[in-house]
């Protein structure tokens, strides 16, 4: 394995995601190098009863003075009154701009955490140090933190690019089987969205990848990584291409808003049924061949992730939602449609009828 | 008088800083530009009151459809509180992306109206129409936007730069006397930090400008604006020179946070104190000259402003606040200090000692 960083490039807030497969150690004194001063360690209880007393020592013996702060897990602690009472600490704490904040946990962690950062004394430097497979492939590269409202998901955040994306597989190997499996549907995104080996190769082997066999592993986060970063690099804000990247999500944060799938550790669960939706769409529209949906439905299901909408879920209260998603543009819902695998284009012509009827027919 | 715009040269950050003299109709065609869809003014009551019915019948006149929204007036009500139920009415209301936040008001509402556009979605735009001297001449200019903490002023926030700034001179005529001097503080600390031009004019003219005659307040406003607009350009995030804009600040917050001065009514009336001690400060270093601080002091005084610590203010308690401003790098403070009238330096190794002794001299 070439475990060589990718490089996420964005002129003076370019950063490296570095890979490990244990050696906390190395890790710690990569992360080290953004901590001048002290360090703010963000995590949830479950990650720090497993990880945390390994992670501080190894920020220590790296030269770190680090402090850590937990946060509640779940997403429902992902909100303005867990950054203002984490804001609380390092205020009292008498933390400076030269405070590096370390999100150290999966994607509930990560965001809040480079919230956090991006607010206090008006932005200081964070560095991310994800433990799940969604986190890793997605939300902790590329910058975008925030918190949830009581009305949708993410409505309050910010723009933020952390300074380092420090990816430690071995943090999979603690990870229990729900959220594993949930993160392989980015996996599975990536590689309808933009990459057809990538596909390929998770037709060829994604038991080996979910057995965490480490050559595997390596291969569909590293590339799928890669791929984030690349599409990251080209379009920072969401103005055009990094909108691919909600391949499956238009349908699956409304989903989790109906309360069906809220929980984060559902959320790869409802993106898979997202991309089913997509997916059928598409073909309907005559986009997406028959056959490749028929790919795309054999491997999510080899995931062992859903592709029909959760039961009591009802059409109705997906469209709802739908229409009151903030990626609405001049009243026009966009959606991310599949024309091959490995390709998608952002439509925003798509007939509400058309919507309608599949999530009909994907209905429990 | 030219009024022609100013530009904030910020690359595609850039805006201009428009003048007025009344014009309202002029002023929310102007802002209209900015506003595609829905507007959202957030105000106080008081300038509601007064302007507020103008304003939105002006920028309806424009074609902007424009919801108004109030928040309590006072630095008091400068809070992360403040700021989630003014979010609360963008989600509830269901603002898209492309709203457009209006900040009418002056420096409480500027910063908490751009804090809101900065998280709102992950940053929507904003305008600002200042309608206090401080909030036209600094505040309203430069993209900080933020809130206060119990333990110190802006602690929270963002780097957000508004899309244009209007500043309509005509609502200085409803502004308090006592608010009105006390945006000159921040005038006098433009001709010192950097225009010696600037502070000459004040010495001929400034009774002149706080008789609001039009031309005389026109050349003070437009003058600092221009000053603000051209060190924020050179430093946007401040690195370096946009330090100097502080230039009496660091006392001032110190004595704002005891609580003297708490209210954002007296921000003025802390800086020219701060400038005081700062020049005394400057004077004993052998940086400045006894005559540079006298006509600093006399100017200060035609303004109407204090040039004593307020009393029961204890010296101590300044310091104590100094060394938990945010501004301390690796345990020093950085103090903005004068070595002529239009020049200023920053120095970080000034003795507490010596400070100290200004301070105690100028107690009541």
């Amino acid at each position: 394995m070439n475990m060589a960083p990718l490089r996420v490039e964005l002129g003076d807030r370019s950063y490296d995601v570095r890979f490990y497969d244990g050696d906390v150690a190395a890790m710690a004194r990569d992360v080290a190098v953004f901590c001048p001063e002290r360090a703010f360690v963000i995590t949830n209880p479950t990650i720090r009863a497993l990880h945390g007393g390994a992670f501080m020592e190894a920020l220590g013996a790296a030269g770190v003075d680090a402090v850590i702060a937990e946060m509640e897990d779940g997403e429902r602690h992902k909100t303005l009154a867990t950054v203002s009472s984490l804001l609380d600490r390092l205020i009292e704490g008498r933390f400076t701009r030269r405070t590096c904040v370390v999100a150290f946990g999966g994607g509930v962690v990560g965001d809040v955490a480079g919230f956090v950062a991006a607010v206090f004394l008006r932005g200081v430097d964070y560095v991310q140090v994800p433990t799940t497979v969604v986190a890793m492939v997605d939300s902790s590269v590329g910058g975008k933190t925030g918190v949830d409202h009581p009305l949708g998901k993410n409505l309050i955040g910010a723009f933020h690019q952390p300074r380092l994306v420090a990816v430690n597989l071995a943090y999979l190997r603690t990870l229990d089987d729900h959220n594993l499996r949930g993160g392989f549907a980015e996996v599975i995104k990536y590689g309808v969205i933009r990459d057809a080996d990538l596909f390929r190769f998770l037709e060829s082997s994604i038991e080996r990848a979910l057995a965490l066999d480490a050559a595997a592993l390596w291969r569909v986060v590293h590339d799928s990584c890669a791929i984030k970063a690349r599409v990251v690099a080209a379009d920072e804000r969401e103005g055009g291409l990094r909108a691919i990247l909600n391949y499956g999500h238009t349908f699956a944060h409304a989903i989790e808003s109906v309360g069906a799938y809220r929980e984060r550790q559902f959320h790869g669960q409802a993106v898979a049924i997202g991309m089913m939706a997509a997916g059928e769409v598409a073909r309907r529209l005559g986009m997406f061949s028959a056959d490749d949906l028929a790919r795309q439905r054999r491997l999510i299901e080899r995931a062992g992730l859903p592709t029909a909408l959760p039961r009591g879920v009802t059409p109705e209260e997906i469209l709802e939602r739908i229409k009151s998603d903030k990626k609405v543009v001049a009243g026009r819902q966009r959606f991310v449609l599949p024309t091959g695998l490995g390709e998608v284009v952002v439509r925003d012509d798509v007939p509400v009828a058309l919507v309608r009827e599949v999530l009909t027919e994907m209905a429990s």
